[in-house]
């Protein structure tokens, strides 16, 4: 039956390693177990809000952006149809609206070069991460907990992560040095530091501004990339600058999301990477050449999308969000105020008080394993996030996360009763 | 200034091998030829036909698949919306309509559960590839010359890649025999054998009906996968059963592009893998845990593009593209007319004859190098590929294709023209 000896009938143990990590099945797992309870309050997806999604909306975005290409760029009805139907540019037909973008709501100055447009921030972290792993020295650090994302792309590109110590005011930047002394005392290589200053996922923390300095400083000092991840720095209360806007020594790679703040369904990211490579022109264009190979170019149909929604909102995504952003604050209000009326004073029971975004952070004196999910989806209908799943299993065992972006404020109430009537059966 | 030791500043030597690869480079260094002589007549570019290309198009798809939703879905406006809208299932959501056209146009019969909607046939190749290269052990069979993208999926997942002999009627399956006897012998691991059955990109080669049924014989008397890419199978003059429709032992991973038969801007693809993982499901059930940390999910407005393609045309792509079927037989049939007729006789001057497809291989007796190219582009305003960007370096240095799909008819007679007075004035 096999005549040269090697079998290939596939089996699990023989595919790449990914796909038996913990981290992924884990989180498979967990997609099931919400499928499984579709009535349960959900406040485990990090989901955009969806009261002012249009179909409509679908086609106005495709046609402002195919006007613009008419009147600002001057192309002939041939040319228009041809960047929507044809193969496009690796790095995206968009690059200078994005770069418009960046100067508008971020104050971030980048010439379009260094944009390259990704299929989501996914395809961005993962192209990041392949043009940096070389070998198995190399060595990303990133806080723990992170974002699952995060942890995929290092999967994918068999990338070695070292947790860094996060506080409630991000990353630890004494833990960093010390990360960066171990690694140089062990041989390995640190490419980078994966980072969310903003309202991170999963713990809803963000950095001040001292602390966004004090990063910069070490960065530069150690000679070492910090991929700063902005998926919600739009949805706060009040805005601090980006590290990418305060870099003045080139060691951030900024990775662009419109996800939450454009459309998920566009499946539209981007980096920014406007670092030198010696012997390579910009990092940008090594990631273009890693995304030919990958997904060729990012569907400029789905680039449109996007692109009108920047060019009918004068390239503000701040603008184009004020609704969303007053009601994730509303909702974050609400869900914070609901903690403290059903679960104020009990001991051993404490949430942190993000300023925007969609996540809050719930410690709980018991276990908060997959188990205890599916009880709490069975028998009190309501859905959250075990926080162990960001920590790779090592960290996080009696922490939630509660995803406050898609509810309304009847389902938050509820969900936070129903979640209150889980923890209050578990205290002693 | 660099207080850990261990150096960041970027360098091209210090990132991913794959970076570095000749044949990526030559491929970069190809495409910027291209665009320095704009004015050239291109058979390079494998590109679709233009001329029915209308933004209207991409409204009316998006309707189509909407009133899909509404009608054979019942979905309300907000399920429509969040389709369209929202992250989406990772396997894609109109798997269920591919499975359709693939009965339709293809004679295979698959469960949706196996297909997995990629951004292009391109993250298809790499999420299989991805999937297999375990470890350095692991290696891929493919026939020499190959599609580019398949050495680009190969080089980012660091899968070696043995070549094995192509003639013209594609893979030499005596030699197949022989490089698994060798990988045996070497305690390599054969993970599989990627193929082109249909008027394959470089060569315009197909294989007949014996050729595949011994390739089917081989592929499971040896326990191997066969992954087949079927990008041009629609474009013939007559159509051969593809290797899934004649696959018994579930030999056949599919790999399926959009691309030339729905719409390039569209970005989407799809990956049919109903072999079963001992420990893990469907194979399809493995891309997809891969694809959800790469790419999350294809965008569904991309996908909305094609699954309203489909569905105005009664699911037949064949049906579709009438009229460009009959636009590429005729450009083929006049480019290897107007060969006849500028270099019939030459001696060393020979091509195939391709009965579909896009492209036509030219062999002369002196070599085709990029400076040839830039010679043609700058001195004979005509563009070619030179093969041996198709060989990894290894061979085809006399041999040249020429793509016959975005040209028109006075533009091939003129194209093949200038072709000639290039090849006459460097013959002997």
């Amino acid at each position: 039956m096999d005549s040269h000896g090697l079998s290939t009938r596939l089996s699990i143990e023989t595919l790449h390693g990914s796909l038996t990590d913990p981290a992924i099945s884990s989180m498979n797992l967990l997609n099931e177990l919400i499928d499984e309870y579709p009535k349960a309050i959900s406040m485990a997806a990090g989901r955009p809000y969806e009261e002012f999604f249009d179909v409509r909306l679908v086609h106005d975005y495709i046609e402002a952006y195919c006007d613009h290409l008419r009147r600002d760029r001057e192309l002939d009805e041939a040319g228009v149809t041809r960047t929507l139907f044809q193969y496009g540019t690796t790095k995206g037909v968009i690059a200078d609206l994005i770069a418009r973008n960046l100067v508008e709501d971020e104050g971030i100055d980048v010439a379009p070069e260094s944009v390259v447009v990704t299929v989501g921030c996914q395809e961005a972290m993962f192209l990041v991460l392949r043009a940096l792993r070389a070998d198995e020295r190399d060595v990303l650090l990133a806080p723990a907990p992170t974002y699952v994302g995060l942890t995929g792309a290092a999967l994918l590109t068999d990338t070695t992560v070292w947790p860094v110590r996060s506080t409630g005011n991000g990353i630890d930047p004494d833990d960093l040095v010390l990360q960066l002394k171990r690694a140089d005392e062990q041989g390995r290589r640190v490419r980078a530091c994966y980072v969310t200053p903003d309202f991170a996922n999963p713990t809803g923390t963000s950095m001040d501004l001292p602390a966004r300095h004090r990063l910069l400083e070490v960065a530069e000092a150690n000679d070492i990339l910090l991929l700063e991840d902005n998926a919600y720095g739009l949805f706060g209360s009040e805005r601090l600058p980006s590290l990418k806007s305060l870099d003045r020594a080139g060691n951030v790679v900024y990775l662009g999301s419109f996800a939450k703040t454009g459309m998920p369904g566009a499946r539209v990211g981007f980096a920014v990477a406007d670092q030198h490579v010696a012997g390579g022109g910009l990092l940008a264009d090594q990631l273009s050449k890693l995304k030919g190979m990958l997904t060729v170019n990012t569907s400029p149909i789905a680039q449109a999308v996007i692109a009108g929604k920047l060019l009918l909102n004068d390239f503000s995504l701040v603008r184009a969000n004020a609704r969303e952003i007053a009601i994730y604050q509303r909702n974050l209000r609400l869900t914070l105020g609901e903690l403290t009326r059903r679960l104020g004073g009990l001991a051993g029971v404490e949430w942190n008080t993000p300023t925007g975004g969609f996540f809050v952070t719930v410690t709980v004196p018991f276990v908060v394993d997959d188990d205890l999910l599916a009880h709490a989806a069975r028998d009190h209908g309501v859905l959250f996030t075990p926080m162990h799943h960001f920590y790779g299993g090592k960290g996080g065992h009696n922490q939630l996360r509660l995803s406050i972006s898609l509810l309304t404020p009847d389902l938050i109430e509820e969900g936070v009763a129903r979640l209150a009537a889980l923890v209050t059966a578990r205290l002693p």
